[in-house]
């Protein structure tokens, strides 16, 4: 926390995200129309399926660090609109799929695509939405944007493979855990930032600051959304509480409970996470585990540690309005978990 | 069949695939080492699912297209292969996600990847073979080859989700289903032809050519195909006879049944097909009735006119030995329902 702290104060205090919102608000109305017309199909149940996610409110976040960073290069063309829908879909895409995968019932609050329409067409809908995520990109026509967000893409399948390799598997460590939010979410944040200078033709080095700083606020976030599914408040988060534990799936908290348990709670967690027997208290026990041993807490520094080398990495990106509404999204994205 | 035999009497008689196998021979050595170095990944699950399909024994008969199509226009480069390989996983990718979506159990004569591992891990190893392919592709750094390609990417989960939407639908006509396998199939072969002029920078009317030889091509692989659904060898084909009918697929034959038969032979396919109430005589039935009204026959001729259409495009495609072998292709295509 001191070096949060101390940032904010060299900084001066976080808006949160409203500059953010402020400075891409025209941009982004035109990103928004490009997503309601790419998720157009002659095929009825494609635009039926993809509106059902696009229009439930999600934040946009990432098309936003898109935008945020082709201005905080100085762009000055219109390429990282397409970009920008480009990345939304993509990760739309990925929700799709995940669902799937996850056996979700609820996602944004609301019930998920694959409960409505089935697997199969959230698996289809979800390829779709990908083949139109590179077409925009490909009419861009910029090759340093199209292989980071190629590569992204083969990342973020890498990091869900491990995530469901390790769904259930006690002894996945806090190295695991950090290579899987690594590859399935802070990739898509770091490509998210890192096309906005590439398509501004900066060099290498501004680059890699924007890729930086996406990577580290990509981590941040998840590492709060992981602490958020033991302590949130569902309505907020739109999805319920303890969605991470009914699936098994392993984050830091549960990691940090094992590391200081003792036998009879590994074997708790074992029960319950590996053998998926989970009797009706057994989530309220698990949230008291987290009480006993910090593990929100701990979670929550982790995130706190990858935000402050977010708000580092924006030292190599030129000063500016959009550099620092950036420095805020830091914050925000922090602050989620208050 | 008498265009077919007319056309060889004018081409001199098809030599089968062998001309194409020789052709490719080296490059196809390069893919397919490019394929195994691909399907890589630290992620223990990925190559162990990846390889059971690559090592099944595919004819690879879309990657060999790109190869003889940029042989056919003169290419002299290294960048087919990276595409053709790029092919080749679009391909394994949509096969991943087509036995999720099907609930197939058998691919090529062996057990489906996703009985043995699991949906889940054929979504996301699917999505990571795709993302692999877009890789390869933006290596090469060919704008338009990367245009086909994307465009492909997109209309092929599109016609997924066409025919998924008429599953079972017994209202289905004919040009539906030609709508669907011409999304579905048809796309990719075009696209795997069409690079491989796009790549040797040819003119438009060239890249046309190839595209409709390998639009054409695919349909009549399709139609091929789902004839043999009913007509096969489940040995030679590597699935089941009556895959299509268990799974409520209105394929052509099915189509001209319904189109011929009275009130009695509809209300079998409504019970066969839409609610799925299969008894142990029905495809013995359903293959009888195909006999009744020469469908597997229609479906055939049907498959024999886009032949003709395949080797008539290849008309504006240079003459010498690739276009040769990519005349030869058709017939093999063809004859496999013999």
């Amino acid at each position: 926390m001191g070096g949060v702290v101390a940032l904010e104060e060299e900084r001066g205090p976080s808006r949160g995200l409203q500059p953010l919102l402020d400075l891409v608000a025209d941009d982004m109305g035109a990103v928004n129309g490009l997503i309601l017309d790419k998720a157009v199909s002659d095929v009825e149940l494609i635009p039926k399926l993809a509106h059902h996610l696009i229009d439930s409110g999600g934040k946009r976040l990432r098309p936003m660090l898109t935008i945020a960073g082709a201005k905080a290069c100085g762009y000055r063309g219109s390429g990282h609109i397409k970009l920008a829908a480009a990345v939304e879909f993509m990760h739309t895409a990925t929700l799709l799929h995940d669902d799937v995968v996850d056996d979700s019932d609820l996602r944004r609050g609301q019930q998920s695509a694959r409960l409505i329409w089935g697997n199969q067409a959230s698996v289809l809908v979800g390829d779709f939405l990908l083949g139109q995520a590179f077409r925009m990109m490909v009419q861009v026509g910029c090759l340093p944007a199209l292989e980071i967000l190629s590569n992204a893409a083969a990342t973020i399948a890498e990091g869900e493979v491990m995530q469901l390799a390790a769904a259930k598997d006690t002894s996945t460590g806090e190295g695991d855990y950090l290579a899987i939010i690594d590859a399935k979410t802070a990739a898509l944040f770091a490509a998210a930032a890192e096309v906005g200078a590439a398509i501004a033709e900066r060099p290498q080095e501004e680059r890699m600051a924007l890729a930086s700083y996406g990577r580290n606020l990509g981590m941040a976030f998840q590492l709060v959304d992981d602490a958020l599914d033991y302590a949130g408040d569902s309505r907020q988060l739109g999805k319920s509480i303890g969605d991470d534990f009914r699936e098994g799936k392993i984050t830091l908290p549960v990691i940090v409970c094992l590391r200081h348990g003792g036998d009879e709670e590994r074997s708790f967690w074992r029960r319950t996470l590996s053998e998926g027997r989970i009797e009706a208290a057994d989530l309220e026990r698990a949230i008291r585990l987290m009480h006993t041993h910090r593990a929100i807490e701990t979670t929550l520094e982790r995130a706190r540690q990858f935000g402050a080398g977010a708000r580092d990495a924006l030292a190599g990106v030129p000063a500016g309005p959009a550099t620092r509404a950036l420095d805020d999204v830091v914050e925000f994205c922090i602050a989620r978990a208050n």
